[in-house]
């Protein structure tokens, strides 16, 4: 069988490339195709009620028989986020390290398809083979246990995949990143490297996580007399292991709050990568059972989050936990661009309350510097750079680096969502385009909310909305009722009754022109109504709500 | 006349305090009052269309046969930018110095005040009387030429307002701070320092204006044969001196892009802040005359605002400007908490055209780190400190600070706006609380969004709208049309026609089963639409749209 005379790979990202976030990438060769991580993103602030965005697999389903399998390299919500929704659509088996199946299996069993989807647990150094492709899973640092990367083999040549990653000499937990694997498979010839970009931008080497456990160590030791409260991502694991070390080390209990952090922590604990000494974690129901001083609070919210845990207890909100003056809260976290303003409003309401805040140099990164990169290309020598995971301009510096490194500008590829990159020893080339892009989720609805819907909710957000509606004769045209004016979101109507009337006076006159003339149509009125409604309204406030003119007939 | 027995001053901030803007501080010692500043502030994200937000004066309006004039420190947005709106409802004088008075002066000719405004223009050194109070101008430096601290002289006491700085021993254009007069008027005994907290969380001392020029003569000496565009703050004067002496230098024209640039450009240049050497400015028209390597264009847009020119030229909406691999982009700028993501969007879009996009070490603060703020405590010696200018986070660093230099945790007060805080040298305590707020402008009204017309725009803007109209007969409550549904922003109708059909029938059930009843009223029939629909469509959606019953009657 032989699809493909040119014996070309074919890398295909279908998204991950223009933001943070939405990771997925299929990597084909002639009847078979795989697809390394299916994440979600996060919408964009213009994304309007939007609650998530996930990939377009329009080109997963036209191929569908090709498809082998979905290759994850860790746990978090970027990479393993859209498969429940994917998965309803191409029902396809998952190979994936032993954490991050287990984070997988707790979003298949709340959509519901534990049973229908078929996974396998992958340890490092081990192999699967899928169709064409055989694919390593090699041992890497990141925020997040048992994080992969990936050696394709395919018979064009070997990729390897950094999946997100650091370079951790000294990790809370397990071992650093295979080095040498990287060194080895370096040796027999790769032909592309998919590195990390999200960091490329920052010069160094990003601190060895444990670094952040000396920290803690230092503020449970001068905050003896204090309750402790950190705040962290809901899946950086060792960081929890971390605070659970300082606090069993100063005596301490510790409480997990915060319904994402708890499901990870749990399904962490029962897979085994937590290690909790005996009667360290308790229920917060028993929080009371102790003085301030033995407890420690580890909580989802670092990221000003308006429902989590922590930004509840700072608006007084949350139902067990309240801030009292002397509160020590850490934010062992950096914000996530986008997310300084509303870090900073918990910040500010949690001093307000009287509380010590912390937030600088308790965060390490998960992510790969400039030095680390290096590190890594270095180790792997590949023909060609495929920069991966970032916006344009984190792509665009590790292609500035891999260049400083001596691979040749036409060798570096920066790839957009869709493109379609074929690649042997002999050349690379990106041949075509095929269909990619955002699907926004909304409820219920997947896909159902597109441009259109976003531009109204847009407009509806800026100036509200006027609603005009009229009743007609269906025989005479003449008017039976209305016009009736209703704002929303445009002014507060009691204060505003003048303006309302006129408009009121103003539409009449308007629609009485119009149903004057035998060939009238609703059309014309609609047009009209929206048109003198419109440039009165703009006349009088500087406003441009919505108009909406509804004709009815009786 | 003693209006007041206890002979204290009362110092009431109505803004400024809550944020970062609106500064407004009004200071009252028997029948004189003076403000401080008259700034506006940028809305919130959840302020939903709203164009700006300024200070509520009810305070100043209710007491305004006391009210002297306005003191006013510096020419920035957030202390000036409320100016011609509370000038409206409140005729009195304005003194400051001569760029801030120019840059007043333009925002009164837009909004037609110059003729009906007093100013005074106030040199530093000079004092004014007003009413029971002298306020005395005193150099300081700041991102703005001509920003003044003031000494107010009240029969209570000295009270030193800092007003924006920051401590330049080497500024671009003019003199130092005037650390010796602060240094003698501390001799003389100052009742209370109110200080800039801006900063107060950062160590260290800002770095001099200067350093940033010897930076653009690094970039211009290594980016010779490419075109240079340098996006800064529009108000910076300084930084675009130190850009045309650098242009200057490298044989280079300047352009200046951006209405508010040109503005205060055209304002520094006529009023002799700006010293351009001959034929080195050119009009953005003449452009084309001059080779890329003699170009540098200086543009709004350093926080990717979406309407600044370079968002503009990124977005290759900019009708004069396109962007062209090998431009070298310059963002002078550090990114205003909240623009962090807009800033991110416009580099991408930048370098995914080609550009060489330079955005660290290119930019210093206006405002005064750690060192600089213990400076001033150290030279003016205050009895009590009031931290002013920030947030919450950044007034309780400086109380730290404050503490740290001696002075006792109850003379230290951290406002709130509408705090009135009585003092004199003997007590200093809050004693009551005024009107104050925040009122926000859209379009042309003042004041008329409020709570409501917000809450309606967010509900409107995550879900949207459905609108049900029905008309019911006058005598006969029969229905005689509808009910017709139109939605906007909820789905895209056209391919959701079953979910629209299923809620039509729904609603005719619903709606006939009210009108049977005789004593049935029309918010009878418009509570079960919405509940009804509301239900209905949180099923099928997990949404939840504004709905709006609007029944006629004919």
């Amino acid at each position: 069988m032989n699809f493909n005379e040119s014996n070309k790979l074919r890398i295909i990202p279908l998204g991950g490339l223009e933001q943070i976030g939405m990771n997925i990438t299929a990597f084909e060769y002639e009847d078979s195709i795989i697809v390394v991580d299916c994440g979600l993103a996060f919408p964009e602030d213009d994304m309007l009620g939007i609650d998530l965005c996930i990939p377009d697999i329009t080109y997963l389903k036209e191929n569908e028989d090709k498809v082998k399998g979905f290759v994850i390299t860790h746990g978090h919500e970027d990479h393993i986020g859209a498969l429940p929704y994917i998965l309803k659509e191409l029902n396809i088996p998952i190979y994936a390290t032993k954490l991050t199946i287990g984070l997988i299996e707790n979003k298949l069993a709340e959509h519901g398809l534990l049973r229908s989807t078929r996974r396998k647990t992958i340890k490092f150094g081990q192999s699967i083979n899928l169709g064409q492709f055989r694919i390593e899973f090699i041992k890497t640092n990141h925020s997040i246990q048992d994080a992969a990367a990936l050696a394709i083999y395919s018979p064009a040549g070997i990729i390897v995949h950094t999946g997100d990653f650091k370079v951790d000499y000294t990790p809370v937990v397990g071992d650093a990143i295979d080095l040498q694997r990287f060194a080895e498979i370096g040796k027999k010839g790769v032909l592309a490297l998919m590195c990390d970009s999200t960091n490329a931008e920052r010069k160094g080497f990003t601190q060895s996580e444990r670094t952040v456990g000396k920290t803690f160590d230092n503020i449970f030791n001068e905050h003896r007399n204090r309750r402790i409260i950190i705040a962290t991502f809901a899946s950086n694991v060792d960081r929890v292991q971390q605070i659970i070390n300082s606090a069993y080390k100063y005596g301490r209990k510790v409480v997990v709050e915060g319904r994402s952090m708890v499901n990870v922590i749990t399904t962490a604990q029962k897979l085994g990568y937590l290690d909790i000494p005996e009667n360290t974690l308790i229920d917060i129901s028993q929080m009371k059972n102790y003085p301030d001083e033995m407890m420690t609070l580890v909580t989802t919210g670092s990221q000003g989050e308006s429902m989590a845990a922590l930004s509840r207890m700072a608006s007084n909100i949350h139902r067990k936990v309240s801030i009292k003056p002397g509160d020590t809260i850490i934010f062992s976290s950096n914000p996530i661009p986008g997310n300084e303003k509303a870090v900073s409003k918990v910040i500010n309401e949690l001093s307000a309350k009287g509380a010590n805040v912390i937030f600088s140099d308790v965060h390490v990164s998960g992510h790969a510097c400039q030095e680390e990169i290096k590190l890594i290309y270095t180790l792997v020598q590949p023909k060609y750079a495929i920069p991966v995971h970032g916006e344009y301009r984190h792509l665009k510096a590790q292609a500035g680096l891999a260049k400083e490194l001596g691979i040749p500008n036409e060798n570096i590829f920066i790839l957009r969502s869709g493109d379609v990159l074929e690649l042997n020893e002999e050349e690379a080339a990106i041949t075509e385009k095929v269909q990619a892009g955002t699907i926004m989720v909304d409820g219920l609805g997947v896909g159902d909310v597109g441009n259109i819907v976003l531009r109204d909710r847009q407009h509806l957000s800026e100036d509200g909305i006027i609603v005009v509606v009229l009743t007609l004769d269906r025989y005479s045209n003449q008017l039976l009722a209305g016009p009736d004016i209703v704002s929303r979101g445009f002014v507060y109507v009691r204060e505003s009754e003048d303006l309302m009337g006129e408009a009121k006076i103003l539409l009449e006159e308007t629609i009485m022109e119009c149903i004057s003339f035998k060939s009238c149509d609703w059309n014309r009125i609609k047009s009209a109504i929206k048109e003198s409604l419109g440039s009165f309204v703009w006349k009088k406030t500087q406003r441009r709500p919505m108009i909406l003119p509804i004709i009815m007939e009786a």
